[in-house]
């Protein structure tokens, strides 16, 4: 038994998502049955598909429900066991949700994963060698499938996704442009990600704008999309985009709040005998094993050194996130407890 | 040598296309030389992809040169041959373009195909054992690739591409519902065409409306959707569309007279993770055998009795067209010439 901060979804957003639609909740852990074991997290992970499921829209996931601990990836260690599988001191990643300790049926298949923190630290088993990661690998190989010397584009390029895929781009030969939101983010982008190029997009008004620059970054077209956000950054991607091109639509960040946010060009999807495809990777659990090992050892082997924002306290949670969905974040969104 | 009127593009559309774009040309057709045929054209085939291609804009074709003849496709007989491949009376389909007679080099390939009227009447070439029948086969087989008793949608049911899509979904063991404008065309694409139902898409003032409608005929939802029209018809269908269903997008006839238009809800593309492909059938010959053995079966076995409607003489051309991309034709769009 331990001392467990919780933080429960208390309501729905109307509109833009607020800190009012939170609630902290003291308890205590309860004791544990056999096959379960005891897990203290280190880390929380904040990630914007979060946003989505706050809504009680029909949607892929089941809504995340009213009254309960907001769902989410964490990293931690086993502290207490009732099960042979793990022993105290094991280093754990799994979905512990918004709270200090979390309790684990650990015969669930995928509920709770050892990860050896030898080359790779454990805070990035939520991020580049995590659920990110895997997102980023998943629409870069199975559906943008790139040609080395072909060009790739993502938005939110500075994320945890976006550098990813990156890393990922560049191992595979292909020119990578990155999409961020300030000066800091772009330079980072380019100069620590090894993008080959960046633009920010806060200093466009419009699509046609952004588009513009985005010719300038690649002169023969793009030929791969990676789509994080949605509006504008896509209606200007599009506008580049290349004869029998791919676009993998992940995120749309742009969109969570309210009113649907159109596509301005669908025509083009038709003129340019584009492919479009919307995807989630925890269905596509196949190919996990294979993008980890890779995601691993580019991390392991430096190429790939993913920036982290960590705030402290489970406190800090909300805010955090509601920071995410805007932008303000740099990197990976993490929330470090204990 | 014979008198040849021809329709040549004369200027651009600024916004709608009108008959001032085209202008009536009379001409005499040249001598052969060796390895030519001349053609007298009994049929040009009046197409939605000619508007596209009315414009300057980049786009998936070269534009049709001004002071030139419309370009387009051709049913008709060889009346003079000076190829040993043709013999004066043989029946056949070529791209001869909005005039009487054309000459065509029969070595090009593909230019000439000879065709056989025992089973097939010789227009049908032009529609449902033709370009718009292999459309409608390529979208349904290798884009929505349906599995029997899934749903299947096609706008401009009545068409020639959507009653050829209609045939080949029945007889893949799909549920086929058709969206038409009009109660005759509605009609028509339920009782002849052989739909499991039909929605008049003038019956609905916004997208929201006609997906109501969309819910009643497809309780199960969409599983694959051809599209030929855009605007707020894929709107209303994309709002009933299942997890994993496959779009195949053809034609945006609703946005080639100016103004691009919206896809209002493009965020159910990853709620649902659909897939949206773009293609254009003469860029995948080698599915034209098969189809086309299909399309023509379909046809010989009274299976598929597409409808046409046929305006007389060369001169018609134009209005003919111009009402076709308003919906005011039934049935495939033909020209009768002589």
């Amino acid at each position: 038994m331990a001392h467990n901060q919780q933080v429960f979804l208390d309501n729905r957003p109307q509109g833009e998502a607020s800190a009012s639609n939170f609630k902290l909740v003291p308890g205590e852990t309860p004791p544990l049955a056999d096959g379960q074991v005891l897990v203290r997290h280190h880390f929380l992970s904040l990630d914007p598909y979060m946003r989505g499921r706050m809504n009680d829209a029909k949607s892929y996931a089941v809504p995340q429900p009213l009254g309960q601990v907001m769902q989410g990836g964490t990293a931690g260690e086993v502290v207490e066991s009732r099960s042979p599988k793990f022993q105290p001191g094991d280093k754990v990643v799994g979905m512990g949700g918004w709270q200090e300790y979390s309790v684990v049926n650990v015969d669930q298949p995928g509920a709770l994963r050892k990860v050896d923190t030898t080359y790779v630290p454990l805070s990035h088993y939520l991020g580049a060698v995590g659920m990110p990661g895997v997102t980023a690998w998943y629409g870069l190989v199975k559906i943008i499938e790139p040609k080395a010397g072909q060009t790739v584009v993502v938005s939110a390029a500075s994320g945890a996704v976006g550098s990813a895929f990156g890393a990922l781009a560049k191992a595979r030969g292909c020119r990578a442009i990155g999409i961020a939101g300030g000066a800091d983010k772009c330079r980072y982008v380019k100069e620590e990600l090894g993008f080959d190029a960046s633009i920010d997009y806060k200093q466009h008004k419009d699509a046609v704008s952004l588009s513009k620059a985005l010719k300038d970054a690649a002169p023969d077209g793009v030929d791969g999309y990676f789509e994080n956000v949605g509006g504008m950054v896509m209606d200007a991607v599009m506008l580049r985009m290349n004869a029998f091109s791919r676009l993998a639509l992940c995120g749309m960040i742009a969109g969570y709040d309210g009113q649907p946010i159109p596509m301005a060009y669908p025509q083009l999807i038709l003129t340019n005998r584009m492919k479009i495809q919307g995807f989630i990777v925890s269905e596509h659990m196949e190919v996990w094993p294979e993008a980890l090992k890779e995601l691993g050892t580019l991390v392991g082997t430096g190429k790939l050194r993913p920036r982290e924002s960590v705030v402290q306290g489970i406190q800090s949670a909300p805010e955090a996130f509601l920071g995410l969905l805007k932008g303000r974040n740099f990197g990976k969104q993490l929330v470090k407890l204990g």
